[in-house]
Formats: structure tokens, C-alpha cells, sequence
């Protein structure tokens, strides 16, 4: 058994991290940190993780393999000198997704603390970038947002079916806000409620734009992303828009069959990613690793429209991790993240 | 006093509408229809409508003004006699909404059992049609959809602020499916969860595209419209985009305030809709007759970017519907109305 | 048209005064203060309360009636002069309810800011003190749980069903926790789970046993009051339990209807008591100011079994304070509070 | 591998069951029946199930152990034939609950299909008849309600702690009343509101006096119960009270903790009881096999108060079942019930 530690194990993405170490074959959760919790037993700050029974410590012990779900620079600053000392690192924050260090620096309004270890670090949506995600040391684990929008897309963007002019319309349970106090996540606020936010530009959109663009030939797409806050946990439900490059489908109603079909084609091998015949619930994904697709065309106008579903804990960043962590030490990619969903 | 009656009270926009009329200075309803519920008081049914001490019936009586919250097609069966008898009647149905009787009955699939008096009929959104609203008999309340979405893009489209490319992504609590069972909306599926659905045309975008399409020098809009279920009671957000056209705005920020001076500029004198300077919740108008709008730009891409909230129940339906009839007869357009939304 | 006044309108409580007071036929509200939120307008804290223009101020503007809405001891503190220059108050923190300031200390663990208008106090129970609350300067609103469990319990109390051996087990939406933030008010953690609370004693109960107390020949009755929050917004149920004392009712199915026609009675002539003939739902209640009650009887164990419901920020609240002051002030004891709950 | 099957997946408690079954190290779902959804896919009925790749037939096929999650009468109707040929046999229905054959029929209203079986059935509850569950061939899968009161009561019952006048006080999800359509159930009925049910005798009373009768001298319990709807998916957290048998415990708050002790003791060595040090919420529970207890006293009234948290689909019901399943077979008591609660 390999021993994997969590750094910052305190927010909702480190507790699920360690809720589905519990359950992987290979690797034992051996060591967990905290700020402001160090010192205290697991369970006393997540007590269904009391069996785990672990102590959050203010240093990471050694591990084979390391976890950060730390905020953004303190991230990267954080696990830098594990990543120079050769350890795997797999980092849930923002701090090595973007290839461009200035873009990076503007989204986030901070410097970065470790720009060097830039060109190490794979974008870890393994059905994107499979191979390099097994071949390196430091894995940027993707955003939430993200896994979803660009699982939905990057068929069509590769298979040039259309014009780079995208909407891509989420809506997220509160979960991804994370554990942080706030008036927008107090339950009398945000329950019987819906909003739009990140109306003059959310951090997501530009590795949606960075991975979109690998896909496709010039010119670059040009996504709209407007995230709604829904009232419920967890899941993120995306809906993407774009208009059909003319001549790829038929102009009926069997264009919905066939851009199904390319789907499939595209993620036929994928254990993670199921293609559906109908438009999917994010319930249908709950707990489970497991993203569905529903594409399908706007026969009157001509648009692509793309249903991606998802759990945001799971695929959408702890699950991703394991994922993407299996890939890197040389397990099964499922092993961990065979739990279906929990429905109703 | 006048005396008002709901033909088919038994339905959520029926009992909403009873709900308002206990505190109209000017109405009182004195009558109320169901199917199955005929000759049980209304406060077994609906036990909040108790003080009304009605008891349904199986006709309606005598009134000086009716509503239908009968389904499609039997709205209008049950209307005719009532509109050609002379009395106002408003409709919460589909039935005199369209007026393409074609585009009716392809969208509906049956026969329209009235198409005689299409011609009389009014489309009931007071901000586009208040004078022929007020010299009407017979108004067609709009859809829940349709009045937040017809709204949020009515200054656009008027002004020739955008390309006719629209895309309408609509978040709708489960209450705008009504009270017939369906495990959709059964309690452990529709909670917890978020779908996509009516992918393939939902009936609400005809009144849609007619309604911009009176406002637009040709070509006609064209419209994406993709309504969602989320886990909540009351509410719609809806999500409008569309691309800028060019050289009516700045390039800049400053083309977000722009668009909100135009937008205010064309409801300064509504008394039910409110262009707001941060985006909105729905939960800002639970339960009153309010629409919130907050127009903006996406900046990156020279999209438009409009999110409107509104109660379907009230705004969306009934509250509507009383407003209607406020013209119709003559009275303050605001009266029994005025209840702000209750928060939270 | 009197001017009303509250101070600290920026909680839950507060808001749903100045609510509530924009439809008063004989109140306007003039002033309101907050703390942090001073020199800000009213509807940028509440954008619901946007219609009611006005700025949120430090201080108090010259009034004819006040409502506090501070925290227990900043109340009794901030309504001391105002009580002393005679202007009629209504406080909603619990610094008056208790007649006892020994009590009061020992459950607030805090010292009284001003006993010696601890005589001048009338507990703002319409439904038990009516004259008095009529004919005083000081109305001490009830908590949210004790109106719902004393009005469950004061008929059978009074009339010598019960043996005094008293469980009250409340079921409370999250709202009643207030505007201020905490992890276990935190939506993700509230969402989807229910959990009881207060279990080493509840600052509710002495209203409770003091108020019971009253109604009742010795011995004293004897409490336990287990509070629980569930995944909702407003709305408390109280289920209440007490051993039948023996030879008031008849022992079959009989007892049932018997102690419903004790309860119907007892409340005969109350505009805000309805006693159902079916176990009632929160739902019912939501947003108006009455309160259900469902007495029956287990005839297995010949046990007085109670539901009661309501709006635990009207009844439980707001509403019940604008009842007591249209009591105080001599108004109809209903206005500004006709409207209906709104359902679904 | 042995094989598996469940008759009547369609509901809630098999659909679990396959859920939990799919992750089982020894067994292996082989045939699931359905009525109505005979023909289909399972992945139909159930999208999260579609990787069992199982069709739902009309009859069961060969198995080496059978599930039924019929209704009650149908069940025992269907698996009498099963346990007459000796398969090991476990009844989700309420049919083997009850040893009193007239009992069952006074609560069902209907006659027993086999009441020859009865002898043989052993209640399921793990934690009171581990051994004759380990050597029959038909278990009683208790009810969702009697697993967590009968957990909670059975220390303190059988230890002789309490005067036997028990108030148990239930606050469960909506799952719990399965799949079947109902107005009661409807999302926009049963969202944001809580009720009481089964005031006048729920049919999972008697279970709850037959368990605990059985554990205690003379005179039997009294219990009263009440069932309330909450608006959450999952989870029924019971509130439990008596009045406390003089001379056991301390008077002072040092009670609380001996109280703990003997809980403590009691469930020493179960996998899946868990008596927690402070006052626990279902979401702990969520998705797991475990009961959570918080046994407490209300040192002013001399009252025992327990709280107790499980997953009415797991703990009570298919977790249950599994648990009870690898008792009959020889597994590990906890073979594919090791899933942590999934949090938040």
C-alpha cells in the first residue's frame, strides 16, 4: 500500500478526497494537515470520516503521494518543495492549470509562486491528456466548471462540427463554493433561490479556453460562461451552445442521432464518461465519478447543444484526482472510483 | 365590488390567483370551478384558501370577469361561450396566445376549438401591450417562460441593440409543472437534482419568437430556448445571450452601464419590473408581482448577457393575469398587487 | 397614518417587519437602523425592501411606535430611554419575557440592562393577554418556539387534561437560526439533514414553563423541549405529548373529537388560531400570521398529543408583534396582517 | 460468487440494494424482477444502475439468495414457494416482522399469505439476533423507523433505566414513502414544509413494542410514535423520551455521561452503531450503513432523551438487508457495507 497525505484536508474537496481513499485498494491516506484544525482528531471536524481515525497534523508526514486542496498560491508555495524533492503532487487548486503564467497572474490578481514548474505540470483531464498525466510528477487537477464544460465540448471543437461561438450556461450546487462562511451560501439565502454570478468574467473560463483551443485549429473559440448558483449540494449541470458548422450533420432530425454517435465514437473507451440517450439528471451522477453527456441539435436554428452532468466533489475534483493519480502510479484508472451513484 | 370567477381552481396558478383576489380593494371571487374536487369546500383542497369559504363547484356562476386555468384546448371550449356573451375573460392557457392557428395546433398538436376569436384576443404582457389589454374582452395571460425571457430581450431587440442569434437558458422551479403527478416532480427525483429538458422545441418558445418578432425589423429572431428543472418551489431565472450588433455601445465596461440606462430608460414608467445593478435571485421575488432584470456585457466577447427573475406563479401567471385584469376593467394596474416579495 | 420604527432591521426578524408594515393601512415605517449597515439604503441590504426608500441610519428618527429587533441585552439597553419617555415598544429579543430577572440571568448568562421595567412588561401572547397587551407601553414578542408550543398546550392545560408531564419536540426551517453566519447554518451543511439541538436546555423553555405555569393550579408543569433543525426556510411544527389526566374525555376514538371541540372552543373568537381537522403542514402557514392546531388523542396510551405550525418569522415574529400593536395602538387587531399564506 | 436476486426492484429499497450489491465481494446480482418494467433495461428504470447491464425480468431466475421488495401481502405471497424449496430468504416487506399473526393482520387489514413461515422468521435487527439471523433461511427486514427507535431504546430498555411510557418522535426523508406517486410526495407540496402523519397508529408501531417488550421485564412499554415528512431525500433522525427509572443514574449532569457508558457498552463490539459525544445529523449517516446514537438526559425532569440517525435506505432497509444477507451466508458482517457516509 502506497501512503497518500492531503494537504488543507479541512474544505469539502480534501474531506471527499479522503471519504474515497478509504475505499482504493492500493494507496492508505496515512497523513492529513489543517490550519486552524491541527491538533484535532478527523473526526471531530468531519465526523463521518471518524473511522479513517486520523489526526490533522500542521505538517505533511511523508507520503508516497501528495494531495493539496489549499487555496491558490498558497498551493503552489506549499507543495513547490515537495514537487522539486520528486514526490507525485496532484494540486485541486488553480495554481498550475494555466500554461500562461500572465494569464494566470491577471485571473488571479496575485503572483505566482512558482512559475518555474509551470512546464511540468499536466492539465489532468485524463481523457484529454491521458498519456501525460501518466508520465508526470505534477498534476494541475482541473476546476470544477471546467471538467464538465470542456468534457462537452471537445468533440465538437475536434471534430470541427462548430463555429467557435460557445455559451457554455452552469448551474452548481453550493458545495462548490466550499466550506467558507459566506452570506450568499447561508442556507435561508441560497435555498428557494437561483442566481447567476461571475457576470464580468469567472476564473473557470480561461482553462476552458486554454483546452478548447488545443482542440481545434485557428481561430480560437470565444465562450460566454455565465455559473448559476441552484439550491442543492452538489452537481453541476452544463449546458452548452454553439452554432453547427455548416456541411458535418444532416440539416434534420437525424443530425441528434448522428452527433451522438460522434460522441460515442470519441469517448468509446472512457470508464468515466457515459454518452446518454436521453437529457440526464445531475442526480443520475451523485457521489459517483461518473460524467454524462446528452448532445443534441437545435434542429430550428441549427445549434449544437450540449448537457454535461456531473458531481462536483467527484469528477469534478476529488474523484478527478484519484483518477488522475491511479494514472500517475500505475493503477487501474477505476480503482477507488467504482461506487455508482447514489440515487434518490 | 365586482365579482370575479376561476374556472378550474384546483391547479397552482388557480389557488395563486384566489390567493391574490382576497386582497383586491376592487374584486371579489365569488365563484370557482374544479373537476374532480367539485362540491368539496375550496379549504380542503387548499387549505390556506380556507378564509375564502368557497366550495368548488361544477359551473361557474354568475361573474363580472373570468378566468380560465383550464389545460389547453378545453380553456378555449370553455371560454367561448363566456367571450362571445360579452363578459372579460383572461386565460392562463395556451389557447389565444398564439396567433397563427397553424403554429397553434403543430406546437399543441389538436384542433384549436376557437380560432374565430384569435383576432380579439390580446397577448397579456402589459409592458408590450398595455393599451390593447385595457380596450380588450379577451386577453391571453403569457407563459411563465415567456414573460421573463420576452421581457429580459424586449429593450434589445427593440433598440436593434443585438444580432438575432438568441440563446434563452431558463432555470424553473418544479411548481410551473403544476399539481398532476408525474415522477419527475415526485419529491426524492426532483430533489438534489438539476436537468435539461424540452430539448427537442418546448411549447413556450412560439410565444417567444412572436413576441420579438413584433419588435424587430426583419430578420427574425432566432431563438435556442432550453428550460431547466431545479430543486426549488417558485421562480425562474432566465439567462438570455445574444451577440452585440455592432457600434451601439462602447467597447468597454462602459457598455455595461449602457445597456442598463437603456433598459431603465425603457421600463421607467413599469410599476412591475425593476432593472437592478447586481445580478438578481429569484428569491427576490417570491411571491410578489415583480420581474428584476440586469442586462450586461460580456465584455470579451461582445455578447449580450440578460438575466431575469421573476415568481412563475405570480408574475409568471397569476399576478400577471390580475394585472390584466386591473386594465381590462379599469382599475390601478397595481391593485392587490402591491405585497413585496418575502424575503428569505 | 402613525410612523413606526425599528431598530436593527438588518435580520431576518427586522425585514419581515418592515415587510409586513409597508401594507399597514394606519403604520408607516419612518426609521430604521443598523449597525454595520448604517448610511446604506435600505434595499441594497434587502433588495426586496427596495419599494419602502430608506436609508438604513444609526439612530432611531422621532417615531410613535418602536420595535427592536436587537439581540438580547443590546435591547433592553437600547429600548430603556425610549420605554422611560413613554413611546410604546415592542421588543422582539427575549429581555422582557421573563418575569423573573433571576431566571433571565441564569438562562442569558448576562446581567439585566433594565430590571425595574421588568413589571411594566406583558407578554405579547394575544391569545392570553389581550387586555393586557392593550393597555401597556412594553410588549415582549414571544420566541418563535414558545407561541407555537403554548398555543398547543394552553387549552388542555387550563381545562386539566394533562398531567403536567410535558414533551415538546419543534421541528424549525433554518431561518429561525437568523442572519448571521455559522457552519452549521452553512447551506451545504444544513441541506438534505436534520439534527436536534439545545438538548442540555434551551433559552425557549423557561417562556414555556413560565407561561403554562400560569394557566395551570399547581404542580408546575414539567418540560422537556428538544428543538430540531430540518432542511427548510420558514416554517416550525411543534409536536407536543402529555399523559391524559384521567376522566375528562371519553376512552375510544371519541376523545378525539372531544378535545378537538375543547381546543375549537378555547380559541373561538381568534383571527389567528385555526384548529384543523387534519394534521396540517408548515406549508400552510408560510407567510401569513396564523397558527395551526391539530389536538387528538393516542388512544393506546392515552396520551394528549398536539401539532401546531407556523411561520416562525410572522407568528412566530414580525407578525406577532404588528399584532400586538395594532392591540397597543388600538387598531384592528388584524391589519396588515390579512394576507394569506402562500402556497406552494 | 454466489448469485443474487431481487424481486420487485423498481422502488427505492432495491434499487439501493442493487446499488449496494454492485460493490458486494462475494455475491454477485444476477436477476432482478419488476412488474410494470418488465422487458426493460435496468439502466432504463434506473440511469445510475446502467453498469450492471441487467434486463428486469418478470420471474426470478436461478439465485442463491432472494431479496423481495414487494409490498406487503405480495411479498410473502412470492417468497413462500423460495422458502418452502429452502433458498435463504430476506424480506424487505412487513410481512415476518410480526410473530403474532393476528397482530400483523389487525395493523395490514388484510390476511397473512403464509403464516405456516412465521416460526421460521427471524426480525433482522443484527444488533438483537445476530445468531438466529446467522442460522435461518428467512429474515424479516425491520422497518425504516423500528431500526433506528429500537436501536436507540434497547440499552437503556434492557438495562432497566426508563419507566416504560416512551415518546418516540421520527423526522424522516421522502424517499421513505418509496416511488408510488402521491400528492403528499409532490416535490412542490412537500418542499419547504414539515408534517405529521400516522397520528391515530403507524403500521411500524408494533414492530417497535414486540422488540422492545422482548427486551424488558414486565410491564411492557407504552410507546407513543409520531412520523413526520421533512423535505430531504434521505435520513430519519428519531427523538426518543422516557422518564428515567429512579436510583440508576446520577441526578446531576454526570448522568450525560454514564448514560453514554452504558450505550457505550452495550454496542462494544458493532460495526455499525456508533454512539457519538455530541448530537449528530443524518447527513453523518448519509449513504452508509451506520446508526448513529447521542443518548442524553434532561437532568431538569429526570428524562432520557436519545437521538438516533441512520440512511432510511441503507441502515433502514437495503443495508440492513445486506448486513443481514452476510450473516445468513458467512461473510463478513460488513462485506460491501464499508462506504463512508458521503459528505456533505
Amino acid at each position: 500500500m502506497k501512503r497518500a497525505g492531503i494537504i488543507n484536508v479541512t474544505g469539502y474537496a480534501g474531506a471527499e478526497l479522503a471519504r474515497l481513499l478509504w475505499r482504493h485498494p492500493e494507496v492508505r491516506l496515512s497523513s492529513v494537515t489543517g490550519r486552524t484544525a491541527a491538533g484535532k482528531p478527523l473526526g471531530e471536524v468531519f465526523p463521518h470520516l471518524a473511522p479513517l481515525d486520523l489526526t490533522v497534523g500542521e505538517e505533511l508526514e511523508s507520503v508516497d503521494v501528495a494531495f493539496s486542496a489549499l487555496p491558490h498560491a498558497a498551493s503552489a508555495a506549499a507543495l513547490a518543495p515537495l514537487i522539486e524533492a520528486g514526490l507525485p503532487v496532484l494540486d485541486l487548486s488553480a495554481d498550475f492549470r494555466l500554461h500562461d503564467v500572465d494569464e494566470y497572474e491577471s485571473w488571479y490578481g496575485c503572483k505566482h509562486p512558482a512559475p518555474h514548474l509551470l512546464p511540468d505540470a499536466v492539465y489532468g483531464l485524463p481523457e484529454l491528456h491521458r498519456q501525460q498525466v501518466a508520465s508526470t510528477r505534477l498534476v494541475a487537477v482541473p476546476g470544477c466548471y471546467p471538467s464538465g464544460a470542456i468534457l462537452a465540448l471537445a468533440p465538437a471543437v475536434k471534430a470541427g462540427l462548430i463555429e467557435p461561438e460557445i455559451i457554455v450556461d452552469s448551474k452548481s450546487g453550493v458545495s462548490g463554493a466550499g466550506r467558507t462562511l459566506g452570506l450568499t451560501y447561508h442556507y435561508a439565502e441560497a435555498n428557494e433561490s437561483v442566481s447567476a454570478y461571475g457576470l464580468d468574467g469567472h476564473r473557470h473560463l480561461p482553462e476552458m479556453l486554454q483546452e478548447l483551443s488545443l482542440l481545434c485549429e485557428a481561430p480560437a473559440p470565444r465562450v460566454t460562461f455565465v455559473p448559476h448558483l441552484i439550491p442543492m449540494t452538489r452537481g453541476i449541470l452544463s449546458t452548452c451552445y454553439a452554432p453547427l458548422a455548416g456541411g458535418r450533420l444532416s440539416t434534420g432530425n437525424r443530425a441528434r442521432s448522428e452527433v451522438r454517435d460522434i460522441y460515442r465514437d470519441f469517448y468509446r473507451n472512457e470508464p468515466f464518461v457515459r454518452v446518454v440517450d436521453s437529457p440526464p439528471q445531475t442526480k443520475h451522477t451523485w457521489g459517483s465519478n461518473c460524467c454524462l453527456l446528452y448532445p443534441t441539435v437545435d434542429t430550428r436554428t441549427q445549434r449544437l447543444v450540449v448537457v454535461s452532468c456531473l458531481d462536483n466533489l467527484v469528477k469534478g475534483a476529488a474523484g478527478q484526482a484519484v483518477q488522475d493519480m491511479n494514472l500517475m502510479l500505475g493503477f487501474d484508472e477505476t480503482a477507488g472510483l467504482e461506487d455508482l451513484a447514489i440515487y434518490p
